[in-house]
């Protein structure tokens, strides 16, 4: 079938249609896995490690299971042996252990709030009670908390089978070094001896966590019959049952993963925590569905927040303004297991620029913290930090505006990223453009200790794994179904490529996320994925839908399939006509008209920032306020600009509260003491000035409506833009995250301004 | 790709795995909709008249609106104003106002239990009591129960505006007849001057109902962004969303219908009845879920049983034993509103005969008693119990043996059907000749008033829309989803369709039903259809599977799609081999591989069969008790022959308490006075003796396994060969059902034997 529906203007695309769920989040009627009740429910509660580092000598939970109403505990015993599987599939057996031991602590605990043991009771009292009354032995170890600590000798050492394959000497000495990776190009000692200008320093940052306010919660129905359902707040449905599936050993077509809405994510739900507990308390409770929430101190505490890092990151610059050569040596926290996201930040640190001479070390070091997991663009707000710190500095010592520095050095189509993938068409230069035309960016500031920063960013953006299914109505509406967790409005912006693709009206499609036994496979709602990759499998639905259709209308008018044309929702083959409605009454009463498709893009847009900020920072008493803040940003296309909008504004927030305020804060010994939102200081209302978001449109290549990834990019600007805003209002370079009150006044006292108290 | 998978020698179809869900339907974990719990929940209740036939004078709610708890109280006045509606859509126009009528009267009540309004309070007890507190004035009017009476001029008129077609005289009076159908053959006159024996009777049947155990139960959320959803117990999630889109006035796309498990149809969970009360309530109540459970009261006097009949049935046949004419009158109590299955029984009941001269006459009446709905093969027992007492009296008068009278006269391939369509391949001489062979029909009966009966039967079966779509994981296994609602097993039966078409075996698969939103449309599990028509779709679903990772696989090997070919589990082109499992495990990092299909099929294998059974009736109790019961049915292809083994069975057993024991009883002015299973009997254990299925396999052409429906064949049968088993054992002809005690004494005493008291 010919469909020359014409994509260059488009009619759905590009609105802003009100989201069809949301006024059932504001009144209270979308479910969350906190509404799931079932018959006979029975409630879980997990005993979690007061210490950061000790030995388990023995765990005696006689006196909980003998509490009446108490239905099942469990321990790490309860977990399937893995010493057969782990043999049999070589270097990933070690992850497979490392994922059990974090669900359920076997021989160690290796952080504050390590969970050991579990309980299913009748209600929550009966359950917390009894996980009181487990009865644990330890032997209290030193912990390591600080990565830098961790690396040198003689630090206490997390995991005893840990052999860095770091260790170049041949030395398998135990380390909690878990991987080296290293990243170059040219010589960078030539580079730096072309340079006129060299800036170096070392950067820190704090532990932060993705501050969602719905916690983690699962349900878990372990049948009789083998069979597992799984209700829980995830970004991927499909994840928790690979994840349920290796970690029980159970075979995965034997598990329903039911996703629920989800409040907050932000990378924080994609491992599991409570859903293999509830799971295997359900099957030893006698097949009882056991429902388990975390509490907010229990999120921060032991679910999986980003890496602490420090970095060193040299740079240097010729007169012209261009960059000669770079180095950085990062070294990042991964917590109590191994797999920090340092390998990402290696490859985005630089990305932005070209740079003949760069070397990158990235260094994953396990602490006795909870596991990292990902946080938007995980790993490299805090790495970009440091990159746009030094290029502000070069900008300053050599005379350059800072936005024309970065036009000067800025990555184009055709040059090579530092993992040595070329760019295709990218909009880096565009932002910095529009950034410079911004009247924020020409506005003057009017008081003293007053600052303007910027900083740019690229973010990767991903592709993976998305199928997408629908079924046509009888009038004409169409239900789309995927298996692509809605985080972001996600349902809205399928459902418009769809409608696009279809031609119909947006009013006419009804997106839905199901479970895992009902759709085909998509991975998670992660790496900004869902609206461009699962979008291209709805772009393919709706042209296998359009073949249909065209299939089944050429039989109706006797005519070769591929003289049916359609456009502008007029199907049609000379003189014959029909629309998209009619078609679909008259199809009513035959064979339903149902597609699916599935897609696994590699081939993905990245994108890129550039971040204004006006601060003004209080000299006596550290506090930075942001005046004015404008986030430009290359969205390939916005397929609901006010989505697009809601998504840069809500990512610079986090990276505000990452920039100036969150942090985990640790007493001696390792027990975290901020674990609450009233110590763990997430931004408010009054923390945050108007984001003027600004949607620069440089079609991505790599999807048909030009889509990239938005969700990420503009976390990552934020620290280094709001750190030369400071620098440009007080005088000093932070060196550290977050720049706190007090770090900022120590910084100001460490240069005798004002003076120290 | 060559497939060249023989469907000679099955692998799979066959055999009887057992269930994967029946240890959580026993063990309680099985989720149904009484399970059903959201956040603060309502619950809902219905006010249902105490007259069979009142005019609403006055609804006063106020009372009951102020009782403290109460949330929303709803009337007729409630449901959309139809007229415009009604007028766009012609005669369909009248069903719509019937349909609404139904769910809530209007200005007539037409039946006792008729709802009329409808209350959502926080707890069920508030709900109750509100109901008691709504003011009805009535204006009540003289009912009629008895079809026979509802015809004769100057009866109580239920509709005002029914004027039936079927007064040809062009009298517009007002009528209780609703329609008037007619077929017809050859010359009945000539044909009965043909005969040498002629037989004439006039049969009548109650009013029975399917039984089930679990009640009828509805959860609606009626969001406050217009979405509802609905929770409930159903045969057709698909259907439900259509009645309550016509109900409701509401875009079916903006309904979700959320299937729950089932705990017994049998035809009556097709109409809806709560769901729509419980989305107006949910949408009054300002968005509260509301759930609302029938009692089984109000499940025996206000949803739909079949329909009362009466049938003045003539054949003759001439001395070679040969049929030569027949004439029916059947006159169906539609209940309330017009719509009663008399059409089908017209069609039916001489379907197993060669009939050169028949005239059926069918009338649908309305009657002041529920409205009727579908019950196993609707419409049907009662009709072909007509037939089958005259063929059993014909063969007694002409000295035929009387499965040798219905070989005689039975249909072959080739021969039309009364309404015109040609049988293909069919298995019906086939049972006559399985049940001629069975030991039971030549075991001697060894006790006075001990007897046995025959009776054959035939059933169409159904066809109808059906999709299915499935989703393959990296171990090999298979996800298939479809929306046929699973009523006896068809997630079984559909999943052992694929694992053939697949070549995989059963425990690989895993089938699942699924909400209306997340897979194609489906027609409900009705007409037998689900294993037989849903089974093409899988089978065409499979076909799309193999096909697909033909070309996937045609791709890695770099042959062309049609090189590879598939048998026997494994993929091969040239010396290069692939079984499916390692295929799946090639394929599991690549674009997914999901599958849909849809089918229609209108040429449906239709199935019959033929029963033996002893009784012995007690001649001072007039209690009938059944001795053997052999029940042979052709079923085309078993697929899951134990399954098949227990549909029989439990169809006999309606069968049975349909010939025997059950009827609604009605006091004089319509009250109902058996509405709860201690008053109205269906068979228990000591009731029916073991039921012995004879699988016959007469390979239906209509499908690609040869399978024909069997769920609802076997209830067909049993009253007829009942009465005639009784005849055998005491010589009385009953003409009527069911066969109670009491009428069997009556109809000895008729005889003068035994002496009546």
């Amino acid at each position: 079938m010919q469909s020359n529906s014409s994509q260059s203007s488009f009619r759905v695309i590009g609105s802003s249609p009100v989201r069809p769920g949301d006024a059932d989040k504001v009144s209270g009627q979308a479910l969350y896995g906190i509404d799931v009740t079932l018959p006979d429910m029975l409630f879980g509660a997990v005993l979690r490690s007061p210490h950061a580092h000790a030995r388990i000598l023995s765990i005696d939970t006689r006196q909980a299971e003998a509490l009446p109403g108490v239905k099942a505990v469990i321990t790490a015993a309860d977990l399937p042996d893995l010493t057969e599987k782990i043999a049999s599939v070589g270097k990933w057996g070690r992850y497979l252990q490392y994922q059990n031991d974090n669900i359920l602590a076997c021989d160690k605990v290796l952080y504050y709030g390590h969970a050991l043991a579990a309980v299913a009771a009748t209600n929550e009292h009966i359950a917390s009670e009894a996980v009181e009354l487990i009865q644990v032995t330890y032997e209290v170890l030193q912990p390591v908390l600080d990565v830098e600590q961790a690396m040198q000798e003689g630090a206490p050492i997390l995991h005893a089978d840990l052999r860095s394959g770091a260790n170049k000497s041949g030395n398998q000495a135990q380390t909690n070094l878990a991987s080296h990776v290293q990243l170059t190009r040219g010589d960078v000692e030539k580079g730096f001896a072309l340079a006129s200008v060299i800036v170096e320093r070392e950067f820190h940052s704090a532990t932060v966590h993705q501050g969602y306010l719905e916690p983690q919660n699962a349900t878990a129905l372990f049948s009789a019959s083998g069979q597992l359902t799984i209700w829980c707040s995830t970004q991927g449905s499909f994840s928790v049952r690979g994840q349920v599936a290796e970690i029980l050993q159970i075979q995965p077509v034997h598990i329903r993963v039911i996703p629920m809405e989800v409040g907050g994510a932000f990378g924080g739900k994609n491992r599991v925590y409570l859903e293999p507990l509830a799971a295997l308390l359900s099957r030893k409770s006698g097949h009882k569905p056991v429902k388990m929430v975390m509490s907010h101190s229990e999120v921060l505490s032991a679910t999986g927040p980003t890496s602490a890092s420090a970095i060193r990151v040299k740079m240097g610059a010729d007169s012209a303004g261009r960059i000669t050569a770079a180095t950085a040596r990062l070294v990042y926290a991964a917590g109590a297991f191994p797999d920090s996201p340092v390998g990402t930040a290696a490859g985005v640190l630089f990305a932005p620029y070209r740079i003949e001479n760069f070397l990158v070390d990235g260094y994953d070091v396990v602490v006795n913290k909870p596991w990292t997991a990902s946080y938007r663009a995980p790993g490299v707000s805090n790495a970009v930090f440091t990159c746009e710190v030094l290029i502000d500095e070069l900008s300053e010592k050599l005379g350059f505006d800072p936005l024309e520095f970065r036009m000067l050095n800025g990555v184009h189509e055709g040059d090579q990223r530092p993992d040595g993938q070329e760019y295709q068409r990218i909009g880096f230069l565009e932002t910095l453009e529009a950034a410079r035309k911004h009247p924020h960016y020409t506005t003057p500031l009017s008081a003293p200790h007053q600052g303007r920063g910027v900083a740019s960013g690229f973010w990767s953006n991903g592709g993976g794994r998305s199928s997408a299914s629908a079924s046509l109505n009888s009038d004409g509406s169409v239900n789309l179904v995927t298996g692509s967790v809605d985080l972001t409005g996600t349902r809205l912006t399928l459902a418009m490529q769809l409608a696009e693709t279809l031609g119909i009206p947006i009013e006419d499609i009804k997106a839905s996320v199901t479970d895992t036994d009902s759709t085909g496979f998509a991975d998670g709602s992660w790496g900004s994925r869902t609206t461009f990759a699962t979008g291209q499998a709805v772009y393919k639905l709706g042209q296998n839908l359009l073949h249909l259709l065209g299939e089944r209308l050429a039989e109706i008018w006797q005519v070769p399939t591929e003289q049916v044309g359609y456009a502008d929702g007029v199907f049609s083959a000379g003189e014959q006509k029909l629309t998209f409605k009619e078609l679909a009454a008259i199809l009513s009463e035959n064979v339903p008209v149902v597609a699916s498709a599935a897609v696994n893009p590699t081939d993905v847009g990245p994108s890129f920032a550039t971040h204004i900020v006006d601060v003004e920072v209080d000299p006596e008493t550290g506090q930075t306020r942001l005046l004015r803040y404008t986030a430009v940003q290359d969205v390939g296309k916005a397929i609901h600009p006010a989505y697009v909008e809601g998504q840069i504004q809500g990512a610079v927030t986090q990276g505000i509260g990452w920039a100036l305020n969150e942090e985990y804060i640790y007493a001696e010994g390792g027990r975290l003491l901020n674990p609450s939102f009233l110590d763990y200081r997430i931004p408010t209302c009054p923390d945050v000035p108007f984001i003027e978001p600004v949607i620069v449109e440089v079609p991505s290549p790599s999807h048909p409506y030009g889509v990239r990834g938005v969700g990420e990019m503009s976390i990552v600007p934020p620290p280094g833009a709001i750190a030369n805003a400071i620098y440009a209002a007080v005088g000093v370079r932070m060196e550290v995250l977050p720049m706190s009150p007090g770090r900022i006044l120590e910084a100001l006292w460490a240069k005798g301004l004002p003076k120290s108290p």
